[in-house]
């Protein structure tokens, strides 16, 4: 009876096809997950369950929910890659980086004030003492 | 029938006790999520669900699960504080600053090699040309 007036119901969603509910006219997962792209909803179910999805987008303006399913299926894949640090080891790593790119930076600005020292008063640089 | 022989059945761990079911004596959560600790194992609950956080931990060797709940604590923790993007958002911000360190770290060492060149020949340097 409903034939033609909506797409959806024809083909659902991703997430709709994979879970075996019916894609609703405002179903929350269809703009996010395409059925073209069935891994992206396979990835977030994997790891944070259909349900917990559906509730933490409806927990957000729909502005927002874009971007949120953008850092879950983030979040899934850096799991799957490492499943036992997540996306906590892209931190701790990127965490380690940043320290060492500090102290880097660190000696080189020693060493610039060290040599504009010796620029300004080169006589006390230029014996060796 | 079987007081006495294991606490876990007169305490059950706060993931046991959170989700309602008998605390088994091989329960895969009791070691991680002691029941003093009852926030730990909600923030994963909610995000992750409880058969999401069995199934990743089942599928670890015992020595890695530790750390596994401790990476998915942060995760959860995160979601909370930024629900949009989680930990996600923590990753891009060090991005940034890492490509701000190496920027300031690139310009720091030019200057260092500008200056060495004006000590190794300091005429061409004095007359500020």
């Amino acid at each position: 009876m409903e034939s033609g007036t909506r797409q959806g119901a024809l083909s659902p969603c991703a997430a709709c096809k994979l879970i075996r509910r019916r894609c609703a006219q405002d179903c929350v997962f269809a703009p996010y997950f395409p059925a073209d792209e069935p891994q992206k909803f396979a990835s977030v179910h994997k790891v944070f369950g259909a349900s917990n999805v559906n509730k933490m987008l409806q927990e957000l303006q729909e502005h927002q929910r874009s971007e949120a399913v953008s850092s879950m299926v983030y979040e899934a894949n850096a799991r799957f890659q490492d499943p036992v640090r997540g996306c906590v080891g892209a931190i701790s790593s990127l965490q380690q980086q940043v320290e060492s790119l500090q102290a880097q930076l660190a000696l080189a600005q020693a060493e610039v004030e060290q040599m504009r020292m010796r620029l300004i008063s080169p006589s006390s640089s230029s014996s060796h003492n």
